[in-house]
């Protein structure tokens, strides 16, 4: 069975790091953008998993192939788990990931290290045509008083891994595939893939 | 003696505002960059009172005039007291008070109204050549779940005045003139000008 997915995305940054991260179970991943313009799919739900459902839905029932919804956000515990949901629309759906941070980094202006605990959450969702799962990663850290490093997309220069005392954007990609909410959730959808859909 | 005062501000919203206010007074009041252009103070201090005094002194220096500087904010018990002195900066630099607005409802998506307080603060300093004051004026109130109303200006949408149960643009600017914190601000500043400034 031809070992190939498709992604319900229209980033570029995400795209490249799921490609990474599938390559060593030998699946290859594309934007299902490459085959059919499925145009946006509004990010409407009330979960992440909602979210990512969505999307995976819209890429199969348009398609028929094996195809993936992803929802991630960032959950700061200061602002009692904001921007979370909202994280890719914070600040406004036209705020780049400079505002975002810059707006994240006012909101905790002045809070002491303890209290600037986080954690980056990442759902995906599988709907193929033997049904639909979904597999759940998280990666608990803190944030920075400034933005530090050049990797990485999002909220990467200002999330802290704690073992390392640096950001994912300091970090960089291969660090981030190993350990990162994302690559804990696609690892598991890559295991279940290989071991329930290629066979 | 002259009953003539000049507020610092670019923003005519907040000069009508203080016209209305101080009227009963007998007290007018015009905006500096009627007679002068003072270039924009940035407000770059670390409390209202800090950046009112560096609007009024900025304008003294200037034109040797009375004048009068305000700083103020929204602060949200929730978050901790942000936006606060951001409450003008808040969501980025261009961003419009509906952009602020949609932002910190977001921020306070399916929050109880019991945690939904919220208070408006006001400083004013006063720079004339007998010395400077600062006059300061709170309102507290809770926040809305939507925008109401089309009086007002700024996060006057979505402050509801508890005992009313209305929010300030739906309340309109008579109301507002009497009880808002700028009201409470400006009443004491008139009441002080005429006391002791104009004999």
């Amino acid at each position: 069975m031809r070992r190939e997915v498709y992604l319900v995305t229209q980033n570029k940054g995400k795209l490249q790091e799921i490609k990474n991260i599938f390559a060593p179970f030998s699946i290859s991943v594309k934007s299902i953008y490459e085959i059919c313009d499925i145009g946006k799919v509004e990010e409407k739900g009330e979960s992440y998993a909602e979210n990512a459902l969505l999307k995976a839905k819209a890429g199969f029932a348009k398609t028929g192939e094996i195809s993936l919804g992803e929802d991630s956000g960032l959950e700061v515990d200061y602002l009692h788990g904001a921007p979370g949901l909202y994280s890719a629309r914070f600040g406004g759906e036209n705020a780049s990931s400079e505002d975002k941070i810059s707006l994240l980094l006012q909101l905790l202006q002045g809070v002491p290290r303890e209290k600037r605990t986080a954690r980056f959450v990442c759902v995906v969702a599988l709907v193929w045509s033997g049904g639909e799962e979904i597999f759940t990663g998280v990666c608990e850290g803190y944030l920075a008083e400034e933005p530090r490093g050049d990797g990485g997309f999002g909220y990467d220069p200002i999330f802290i891994f704690p073992g390392e005392d640096k950001t994912f954007a300091q970090l960089g990609s291969e660090f981030k595939n190993r350990y990162s909410h994302r690559s804990r959730a696609f690892c598991q959808c890559a295991e279940f893939l290989v071991r329930e859909v290629f066979h």
